[in-house]
């Protein structure tokens, strides 16, 4: 039998990431981090623990001896075996205070003074105002100041890892225009994407927009009992993770019921095809040192110019890694430079309400001499039988 | 065709629930309450929104007019199907300040004094940080002061809710049981089990802990690549949602691939023994008015007395409903008193580290008269030829 090896973060990185992370926090001016579960912890350490209300947090305090992992005693093996490095770990008992604990980590580190400490962003907001009531002089900022620059950029393994993901969804999106649509509800279609996203390799399947008729104007609409009929788009946007990394991909369909007098009408055609134009323009537009806001500016040139402005309202993209959206964000008044190793998606949207709407998007990386796209499912307007 | 009905929460009470936030909201002496994407939304609305970096907040204000949800504009058709009764709607654009909009709302209703303020447990940190810069002079509290009085409890519908994912996790158990097991690896059975729930009713399959041989101590263990072998045990905690409820279930197998000579042995056979008079022990003190810290040292008393204390290193129980841990927590330090409705796990183990263990939980609802257990599946070993 041969197993395919699936690419995956080589152990050493990890130790990388945590010096680069020990460095990074105090270069931000950071006293301490304090990373809770979530993609932060995942990206520095490798282990996925569960978000729940018994406290996992890495302590990265500059300095001698900077880390220290506090969780949970009933938690100590498997967080010994979800680490990919070896990183010092301190239990805590059911009635012990897991805050108090990080508060003496911390002040063993880095003194009493007025700290500046940094908290990951998807730390439950309970775990925050308890760290708050326990470190009451400490000031509190987002851990992301710190992070950004390490996580913002992927290497070659973490592309290989998204590029895997886009290719599964890409075969996904070809399943599901291959059909029958026609008849079924909205529902029962993005239950087969996500049997079809897990079938297809990904370990998550985290959403499955399948907009039909109207709801091919609500960009993100959640799949409902509505049966798709003949004549009409369906916007097809989906996604999950493969090896940690996400997929995002949206294609718009057109459900014919075999009849072509149920093609898509002219409206839509012009439509479509100004979408096709700024979501390429906006592909074409990527390399090294182009700000954010540019991106986002150029997809909505295109559409402005066609007179669709107000039905594009949201931002170009956002960036893609462990976090379905993260840094970088592709929107107006972002004046952050792309750089090389960037990932993120171009989704640009023409959404008439009540009537009918597309979008088209990929996930690219950013490249040294320019873009690189890993979906490679046509963009063109799906017309199909369904 | 017949389509079963699955109960479900009637529009009305969503409409209730409000009301009584408000009042809570009062009584907690907050000025508003601000309800983040989680377990809090949808119990008071419906509204299941994804947990992303884009704001959508349900604030609650005392007085006039208590009522806004907060949501970014491209989920406004989302967030009007998703909730389950009419809650007036107020919208952000991609370039506004969503967080300094929350605050225009509370300082509209409540004035720009000194206030407090509670927030959702489950708001992420990168919001709350955002909003106490925005409020500076507010002082933030958990929401669960005020809320925890409404979800606590579950009324006849939550309950049937919770019996039906209880019970299809009890035909997942058998289904498991009924094997082949032995010479598979830990992580294929754990994705046999999350296929299993799924195919069982339910829409999320959250966890699927399945610890063998020395794994079976590690309580939270994560399904490995060790592969199972006859003459080990098997802890089995499955688990996930089935319309928004969840289900939780362990239950210990002993695998013998057929031999009779690689049974149970007697060591492990009195501890489970003395772990099933645990929880049953444990189960059978369950009524109204009973403190939840008894319940722990009832599980407790009956393993500390057969010398296995210091192998029981976790709390007796936790809360169940929308959220898989919620309050009531059945731990040593909680003198809460039980009440009617309240829905918790009674899941007593014994550890031994680096040879094995065994778990047996049920989930309970404290009923006018006693317990009123939802899993029905047998809490005896399961001695399997696997």
């Amino acid at each position: 039998m041969t197993v395919a090896t699936r690419p995956s973060i080589p152990p050493a990185r990890y130790r990388e990431r945590l010096d680069r992370a020990v460095r990074a926090t105090a270069d931000a001016g950071f006293d301490a981090l304090l990373v809770g579960v979530g993609p932060d912890l995942r990206y520095l350490t490798g282990y996925e623990a569960l978000p729940l209300e018994r406290l996992t947090m890495l302590v990265i305090a500059p300095g001698d001896d900077p880390i220290r992992l506090v969780v949970p005693r009933l938690e100590e093996p498997a967080a010994r075996a979800g680490c990919r490095t070896d990183v010092p770990i301190v239990t805590w008992e059911e009635t012990d205070d897991p805050h108090a604990l990080v508060a003496s980590i911390v002040h063993d580190r880095a003194g009493a003074g007025a700290l500046r400490l940094g908290v990951s962003d998807r730390l439950w907001a309970f775990h925050l105002l308890q760290l708050q009531r326990t470190l009451p002089g400490a000031g509190f900022e987002s851990a992301t100041r710190a992070l950004r620059t390490l996580r913002i950029t992927k290497d070659a393994d973490e592309v290989a890892l998204l590029r895997l993901a886009a290719q599964a969804a890409d075969r996904v999106v070809a399943q599901i225009a291959a059909g029958p649509l026609v008849g079924r509800t909205e529902a029962d279609v993005a239950r087969e994407v996500r049997e079809r996203l897990i079938a297809e390799g990904h370990e998550e399947a985290h959403f499955a927009i399948v907009g039909s008729g109207p709801n091919s104007a609500s960009p993100h609409h959640e799949a409902s009992e509505r049966v798709i009929r003949a004549g009409e788009p369906i916007v097809l946007d989906i996604g999950g993770t493969l090896g940690g990394y996400g997929s995002d991909i949206t294609r718009t369909l057109w459900v014919t019921g075999g009849d072509d007098a149920k093609g898509p009408d002219e409206e839509f055609r012009h439509l479509f095809g100004v979408l096709h134009t700024a979501q390429e323009k906006a592909t074409q537009a990527i390399r090294p040192g182009v700000a954010c806001e540019a991106v986002d500016a150029t997809a909505r040139g295109v559409i402005d110019a066609e007179g669709y402005g107000e039905a594009f309202f949201h931002r170009t993209g956002h960036g893609i890694g462990l976090e379905g959206h993260e840094d970088p964000y592709l929107v107006d008044g972002n004046r952050e430079p792309l750089a090389e190793g960037m990932a993120f998606s171009i989704e640009p949207g023409i959404y008439l309400t009540g009537r009918y709407g597309a979008r088209i998007e990929d996930i690219v990386v950013c490249g040294r001499d320019g873009p690189i796209v890993l979906n490679e499912a046509t963009r063109e307007l799906y017309v199909v039988d369904g």
